[in-house]
């Protein structure tokens, strides 16, 4: 059965298809949106959970295949959890990596160590082509670094390190990052419904 | 009396001085920091009544005058209060108004009219010469425009509509703006405090 991720980022395409792989979701092939015709999405639902679904259902609508989505970003506690939904987009323009990251440092420069505790939060939706619709949240708490460590990953990356670790989520293993990743939590809570959905 | 307000924005100088002139605190002279050797403030509180204050007692530490101090900004509903305490570093450089305007409004622009709410906070500290303590807050409700209206005022004034009014507090008259305004709201019920001091 063939899966559409709603996203245009190959990085991120990348690891759900190896944090589904390494689930073993048999009969499962996730595709990118590479050769379908998807309109953008206006993201403006108030929650990951809310962009995640509108996501996935545009991807649903216009493949007739079933869709996933993640919609995923970082909420730093001295920032009331912002960057938050708008995280792909901090810096104006959606999807600058650098921008983002450098713009997000310079904002919490005069917070103090003790103050910068921050999340990873990951919605994972499942759009059937039923029309039903299923979303699953994966969380992990850590600390904002002042500066990037480590070449692996995307987004913000580089400059989380998640409670318990020395590392930051870019200095990692792909397979030590998925273990506690947000992404990663969120897409196993979702492989028994992909599980199901596959077998059906 | 003299009293220092702490701050190198001349635009805050003169709305305070205003504000104060038409409050009629008599014997009291508000002065900037020009000619006097106050250090950089680190602004690391986790409020505007914290940064107030820490602007105030530097103020007041540096020039052994009564010290007071304005720390205000923008706190937008749909980021969760932000940019809030961060308003005058929000793209990244502390006080560089188009910029932090032009990001705030990209971020957002996805977000529909009616959940474009927003306030504007003030928070107004004096320090007296023995050491004391005084802050009062000032709030207007309003909503984030999507594109500048009026040249007058500063910071954020171009984009902020109060609630009950059709202008943007840059298209208002000063006074008209005072009225309403986060920063008359708090330098007003701090007034009672100053004419008790230039009194005593």
């Amino acid at each position: 059965m063939k899966v559409v991720l709603s996203t245009r980022n190959a990085h991120k395409l990348q690891e759900v298809q190896r944090i589904l792989a390494a689930e073993a979701v048999a009969g499962v092939e996730v595709v990118g949106l590479d050769g379908f015709d998807v309109p953008e999405v206006v993201e403006d639902g108030v929650s990951f959970a809310e962009n995640a679904l509108l996501k996935a259902e545009a991807a649903a609508r216009a493949t007739g295949l079933p869709a996933i989505a993640d919609d995923s970003g970082i909420a730093v506690d001295a920032l009331n959890g912002m960057p938050g939904i708008f995280s792909a987009r901090w810096a104006g323009t959606h999807g600058d990596d650098q921008a983002n990251l450098d713009l997000l440092l310079a904002q919490v420069a005069d917070v103090p160590d003790a103050r910068r505790g921050a999340s990873f939060v990951c919605a994972a939706a499942l759009v059937r082509p039923d029309g039903s619709r299923h979303v699953e949240e994966g969380v992990v708490r850590g600390t904002l670094l002042r500066a990037r460590r480590g070449e692996g990953g995307f987004g913000y990356d580089p400059v989380f390190v998640p409670e318990g670790h020395e590392l930051s989520t870019a200095e990692m293993s792909p397979a030590a990052k998925d273990a506690i990743s947000h992404r990663g939590r969120a897409f196993r809570a979702l492989s028994g419904a992909l599980r199901t959905l596959a077998r059906s």
